[in-house]
């Protein structure tokens, strides 16, 4: 089944287009947890990976009826080495078992064979000395595509077996612009001239719904940017970040949106899964109520909008 | 002490500016390496792993009084997952202690908190429950800076401590052009443009010989583009990849040095570490030799192009 089919069936089924991002930093994963893992394992990046699983089943536990997918970060578990992508490995493991859709932010880029590897070893199969294996298969991956087509092609191919790829256009940080805005002679923007790539990419991977498998990155602090780039990219799913710490409300991710009510999936990392820093109580209780919360504050959004779907 | 001094120094000492890249494919290593480790650990990634980690210290120990550096290429080692990561880890561990400089090649990119989790994590210290740990520890790191600034920030405070990065700027894949070389409205290209921030990215952490820190990716396969690079940034290392599978010929590479013979690092992998499928015998004798006539290839060009300066 296509991704974006996929995508958008668990979106209906939990009438909610918002994702988990699983970024999980020591200082902020509760003491209860990390006291038991630092006597089993010492002071060591092992205890922090065993941290961060616990930590993370604990979220997925409290989440999994209410968002359809969750977004774990790889840099904050690869930069613990083997044990922080072993967390990874096995936090996605968890997350799939409980119904809910990978989205793998990785940004991962590179070209021919090396970005072959990248593509079957996080979404695909990878050869072993006598047949294949499946190692983190998630079922989507955030892609870096300064590097062109050569780049983007294993995703693509992975797009006929279920799998997606969201390519960056247009990032949601400050100095984005430094180079996503610089004009072209023909009058786009370089995130523009990205934009039309990604739509010609996506086309020949497109779902029963519309969407195609190859998405796209635009955040939620550009709405104004948003807007072209979502009719630009009629049939790519949005990934978008920015809602809520990073400064954006859910009226700016509306122009993500399509008409129908579909096309994107809202991110919000730090905003959920350390809400009990701010609600205080419990860290999964407090994460409920804030994915809760997220839902409802997305929902009004779209009723407001006139493209609520349920 | 710099990055770029290092480096150089380094290039010096074996009177060599190339860089061997480890990047080991399972149906290319012999066999004689693998039957033990399928043995051992049965048809799994960890076999594949540790079958590369073997695979590697026989190169690295064939060409550690030839080449100054080596570039593993992170994709092909962390496909195999948690296994996979530690071969890359070990294989880093293994070439410093050997007096290499290790260059990773991962292509990493992201903003704000992740980047520095990326930057930590591969050239840094992270964060342990109680106090900080070192994980990857490799010398540089390849670096996509779509995202601007923010996501550049990190490798440059890295800079201050003896690390170095190298941003993408003109990849030598053949798609390169479909993004890098669109006409902004100022006349210039977009790599051209991107040549210009990783330029003054650079400013702030220039070593005692000129050079900065910061480098630039720039492929052999584009000689005419590389010359005009050079001159956009002067105090930037350039590691080329391109030569030799790739079609670069060390000609087209001289394009990548300053006047004074240094400013470039000359990648060549698959023809150094699989030389053996073509010239025959063991793996490393052969990888031994090809390292040597690459030596000697780019020695010729440099004193042909009248920069040889040793």
């Amino acid at each position: 089944m296509n991704f974006a089919d996929r995508l958008f069936e668990a979106i209906d089924k939990k009438q909610n287009p918002s994702v988990v991002g699983l970024d999980p930093r020591i200082a902020q994963i509760p003491d209860s947890i990390k006291e038991e893992r630092l006597a089993k394992y010492g002071d060591t990046p092992q205890a922090v990976a065993a941290s961060f699983l616990a930590f993370n089943k604990g979220i997925i536990d409290a989440v999994k009826d209410i968002v359809p997918a969750v977004k774990p970060q790889m840099a904050f578990y690869e930069c613990y080495g083997p044990y922080g992508v072993e967390a990874f490995q096995l936090t996605a493991e968890y997350a799939k078992k409980n119904g809910l859709i990978v989205i793998e932010d990785a940004k991962r880029n590179d070209i021919g064979s090396t970005a072959v590897a990248y593509a079957k070893g996080h979404l695909g199969e990878v050869d072993t000395i006598k047949g294949k294996a499946r190692v983190f298969d998630v079922d989507a991956i955030t892609v870096n595509s300064y590097l062109g087509t050569d780049g983007v092609k294993p995703f693509v191919e992975l797009g006929k077996e279920g799998k997606g790829a969201f390519l960056l256009v247009k990032t949601s940080n400050p100095s984005s612009g430094e180079l996503q805005d610089r004009r072209l002679k023909d009058g786009a923007t370089v995130y523009e001239a990205m934009a039309k790539l990604v739509d010609q990419w996506g086309t020949g991977v497109v779902g029963e719904r519309g969407y195609s498998a190859i998405g796209a990155v635009v955040g939620a602090t550009y709405p104004r940017e948003a807007l072209r780039l979502r009719l630009m990219m009629p049939k790519s799913p949005f990934l978008v970040p920015g809602y809520g710490a990073q400064g954006g409300g859910a009226m700016d991710t509306m122009p993500c949106f399509n008409d129908d009510g579909y096309g994107a999936v809202v991110n919000s990392s730090r905003g959920i899964i350390f809400a009990y820093q701010k609600r205080g109580g419990e860290y999964d209780t407090a994460a409920r109520a804030a994915a809760m919360d997220m839902k409802k504050d997305l929902q009004d959004a779209m009723v407001k909008k006139g493209i609520y779907p349920w």
